[in-house]
């Protein structure tokens, strides 16, 4: 929720609202199976083996094979809005039946009649509003129930399936064969933490307690009936994005990772962090040149802007993974 | 850091001051064999066969089994003053050499000078001055390395042996007892997260990304020489003590604890969160009842305060661990 704050882009987003997992094994052949034969892939292979490699130099304990990965653009898609967004568009929609006064009232009144034109005029005071109805004001076993609900009803505008399917087959395998070679997998993203954690295990088999993210201030409160509550507040806290992502990696995670996974600018931090420490490293980005199977955009995207981040990749030899060329499958459902 | 800033009590400790592993294997006739047989063992025994028991109606998935224990007072010992305080007294004993202006400048004069009576009349200030040139204006790694080097170093007052080794054995043995039946294992502690990072793996077995505690302000830097560094700010960012323990579970964490012991006051939401939550639950509180082995102290203690607690732990039949009886070692090397 407080990254949308962030990302100056949310009102170009959300109008773009209205427009609108296999699991592989280390060292077996079909391992990365939806990755193509290329550069990225090699990568990939090599750093594993180099740091797994017990008598190799660059070998690091499974204690330290520390692997972090933003969520928006790299594990799952992020348009043409990101998805907590469309989440918070339809919670105002299913709440505006309790709320009369919305009729009348923005930046509720333009979101319910899809007059973006209106919507964007509200500005960055219209999102907080829009945020504070949606993501705070209720307990937070309340608010993972209600994303839990929304992500088993809700379909993407373009792929008419659920938000949750659309994470990126290649990277779930990513994942389990990084976890498969003793690597710890975190996800490291501006999205709310509450959010996220709602679906992160069962779509990536990452744990609440591995998911980092932004998050807003949290109550405790013992209830009259002697029932303890912890009450979400409609004020942030924590912004875990740019800079922000290696100052959440050393508070949740307290060490410094050795792989890194990201998409956009506001990974390049992340990205520096875990290029800065000795030894073997792996940096990757993704970018999005697929307008086919999914979307092609990089520097003059409002969403996911990879600019910045894209020139120190090619500067420093990062691996960058070319969606269009490197991947033979997108989704875990076809295209 | 933050904590001890918000102990009341810090001034009477901090004149203390001046005053002066094996493991456990699950099911083996030998396991938790510092503890004495009674109550509390039997407790501890009896909750995780419940939890374990694969067709029990109290079974819970080995994912779900979080296990969260306070520091000072339930892991280590925390008298005759929070071992971080003495972090911070040894700190500025060390720092002043390169600070002659602290000969007259309190609260550093009266430190160095021993006068508890002029340090004590220096206030919440004092200390705030004290942890802001022990505990900021270096890197996260550096303040790591110093506190790793202190604890080399620091004997403790009264047992003149490391702090470190002034954990307690019936802990770590319950902690190695834990994570055998497949529970995950974490720190909740309002001490400092950075100092305790430090040392949680090697004395606990805890990895730094399952300790949770109060926390400083930390800034991304990016130097002139292209290397980036994390910089501990002197403003308190978190204070995970009393209500804070469950805000700072479900940040860190992001699910309820089945199973949370304590010592204090300061635990007994923490214990409170944990109970509140469905199926079966484990609470306890570790009562310092053993002056000649350890200390004695509880409801009038400046440090480590047990009073709303236990009168909750009784009303409510939470295990209270008597030390005396209920432990027939106190640390790992006598007595």
């Amino acid at each position: 929720m407080p990254a949308i704050l962030h990302r100056r882009s949310f009102l170009a987003g959300l109008a773009g609202t209205f427009l609108g997992a296999r699991s592989a094994l280390s060292d077996t052949p079909n391992l990365l199976s939806s990755w193509n034969d290329g550069p990225a892939r090699q990568a990939i292979l090599d750093f594993v083996k180099r740091v797994t490699a017990e008598n190799g130099t660059d070998f690091v304990p499974p204690a330290a094979r520390i692997a972090v990965f933003d969520n928006d653009g790299t594990l799952w898609a992020e348009q043409p809005i990101y998805f907590q967004l469309a989440f918070a568009v339809d919670r105002v929609k299913a709440l505006a039946p309790q709320h009369p006064e919305w009729k009348d009232k923005e930046p509720f009144a333009a979101l319910l009649k899809g007059d973006l034109k209106a919507l964007a005029a509200t500005g960055e005071k219209g999102l907080v509003d829009i945020l504070t109805v949606t993501h705070a004001g209720m307990t937070t076993e309340e608010f993972g129930k209600i994303v839990t609900d929304w992500l088993a009803e809700a379909q993407h505008p373009r792929f008419h399936r659920g938000y949750d399917e659309l994470a990126y087959q290649p990277m779930l395998e990513l994942l389990a064969y990084l976890r498969a070679n003793g690597f710890k997998t975190f996800i490291v993203s501006g999205g709310g933490v509450e959010f996220m954690r709602a679906f992160a295990e069962r779509t990536y088999g990452i744990p609440p307690e591995q998911v980092v993210g932004s998050s807003g201030v949290v109550k405790f409160e013992m209830g009259a009936d002697g029932v303890p509550r912890l009450v979400k507040e409609a004020r942030v806290e924590f912004i875990d994005d740019g800079p922000g992502k290696p100052v959440g990696i050393n508070r949740f995670i307290g060490r410094r990772p050795i792989f890194a996974f990201g998409n956009s600018d506001g990974d390049q931090q992340m990205l520096q962090w875990t290029a800065a420490g000795q030894g073997a490293r792996f940096m990757g980005l993704i970018h999005h040149t697929d307008a086919d199977r999914e979307w092609a955009y990089d520097r003059q995207s409002h969403i996911g802007k990879l600019d910045k981040a894209l020139d120190e990749a090619t500067a420093k030899g990062w691996t960058v993974v070319d969606m269009k060329n490197d991947w033979n499958q997108v989704f875990a459902r076809g295209p």
